[in-house]
């Protein structure tokens, strides 16, 4: 029967139970750089899909979701964001939606891998976009490293990297996110992915634990996203002074051009998590 | 490399090119009834997993999900609740929270396949006890003859069926709706599964121009269903008069005992959908 899987692409999780399915129609890119394997294939269905180590990354038909939650929510809790920070984020397209907001004067992007840069800029062209964008500026280089040697200048820092394990594990630990407070201006806020509450329990506490060691307001939100594993993904904005709606102002969303994910009404509704993980952190 | 998944049930999705996993570590049940395939099997993660025709129906894991926001939003937009009819839902896990409402006086489930209720008796009794609580009332025939000979009589009308095709289409269909109206007592709210808007948009789209043709609100909202496709499930509550949030009482929530995913902001939160699928409502 499972002849009928040669050509897809499958993703396993939680000792091998359970995960999912892409089929490969044509393989686009496939090279390993000193970080990570980054293949790139299109699939019918979801257009161009880029794997990182095993693990869906984006997909073109639904890395909107993704892109438009891990950025609008902090940048919009933020009364005038102007400096921004992305870690990680190499395929361009968080730099894409927060080059979107009119305060923003210059979006810095620090990314390890530039293998993930020069195939996204070639084979995701929707993503990449952002990096080309005239107010960001890419480096290349160790996010960790970086944010060690700036003080005192992002309004807001938004980290989009991969899973807590490997080179991307200590963007989820106390030291890191010491040396983030210090690289915020006053009344910075920090975001960054946190996983699934369904299937990653431990990590997923451990994360909110170790926020609230650093940043006095910790506030997780959620969001769908199809391609990841559970659907359901989650997000940590981090201050030491900013909650999502002190400064929102709805007239700021309509700046921002026409979003698929993220609506005004969003800002409350995505802050409610399921009850199950709302207990696990409080507990 | 898939010979790995050789022990795995796969549900394919958009023409075969995506879909979900799940390993079968013992199978449990394995029958066809006059509707359907009926297949249960232990998963090491997901425990008892439920497959009706090839679909993943439940998971002992996330099964909450789906139950608790399939029930407790109508429920608790309706000012009191005392007949409440399921139609399909043989498992038994939507009677079990129908069941937990003080005022529900009589739960009565029709669902027309004996073998999902035989089944759940056996192996999943973690839902099939919503079958044998007292208030409950279990008959075996078709939803859409049993709507029709029941006029004025429910306060809240749930079908909980598999996909709008085959023998569950019509559940989705102006006539069924017409036929429910006049089942349900004045106030009456009806609810239903309205599949996934992120890869079932055209049959998504049309379950909801058919409802408002027959009722004069209606109000999509959505829930994170890990297994069932894209993860992101969505529901509507239809009804001449009643919104969500009018007689909501947030002390009622309290009395339905500890829940997993349903909280009182949730009738809030669910009620905002993504921003691309208000859209496709609101044309």
């Amino acid at each position: 029967m499972s002849h009928r899987l040669d050509s897809y692409f499958y993703e396993l999780i939680k000792e091998d139970t359970t995960g999912a399915l892409i089929r490969r129609d044509k393989v686009l890119f496939d090279q390993k750089s000193p970080y990570q394997h980054v293949e790139i294939f299109e699939n019918a269905e979801l257009g161009r899909v880029m794997i990182l180590d095993g693990c869906v990354m984006i997909t073109q038909r639904d890395e909107f979701t993704y892109h438009e939650m891990l950025v609008h929510p902090a940048l919009l809790a933020h009364p005038n964001p102007e400096n921004v920070l992305v870690v990680g984020g190499g395929d361009g397209g968080t730099l894409r939606e927060v080059t979107k907001h009119p305060s923003v004067k210059r979006a810095v992007l620090c990314e390890i891998d530039d293998l993930v840069i020069s195939s996204s800029r070639e084979f995701l062209p929707f993503t990449a976009c952002g990096l080309d964008h005239p107010k960001s500026d890419v480096y290349v280089g160790d996010g960790i490293e970086y944010i060690r040697q700036h003080k005192n200048e992002f309004d807001v820092v938004i980290v989009d990297s991969t899973d807590p394990v490997g080179f991307a594990e200590g963007l989820f630990r106390i030291p890191f996110y010491k040396d983030v407070l210090a690289a915020m201006r006053p009344g910075g806020i920090f975001v960054q992915q946190t996983e699934s509450p369904f299937f990653d329990v431990n990590v997923w506490q451990r994360i909110f634990v170790e926020l609230g060691q650093v940043f006095k307001l910790v506030h997780p939100y959620g969001a769908a996203i199809p391609m990841y594993p559970s659907g359901y993904w989650t997000f940590a904005m981090a201050s030491m002074t900013q909650t999502p709606k002190a400064h929102f102002d709805a007239k700021r969303v309509g700046e921002l051009g026409e979003l698929k994910y993220y609506s005004a009404q969003t800002q409350d509704a995505a802050f409610v998590l399921p009850a199950f993980a709302a207990k696990l952190i409080k507990g």
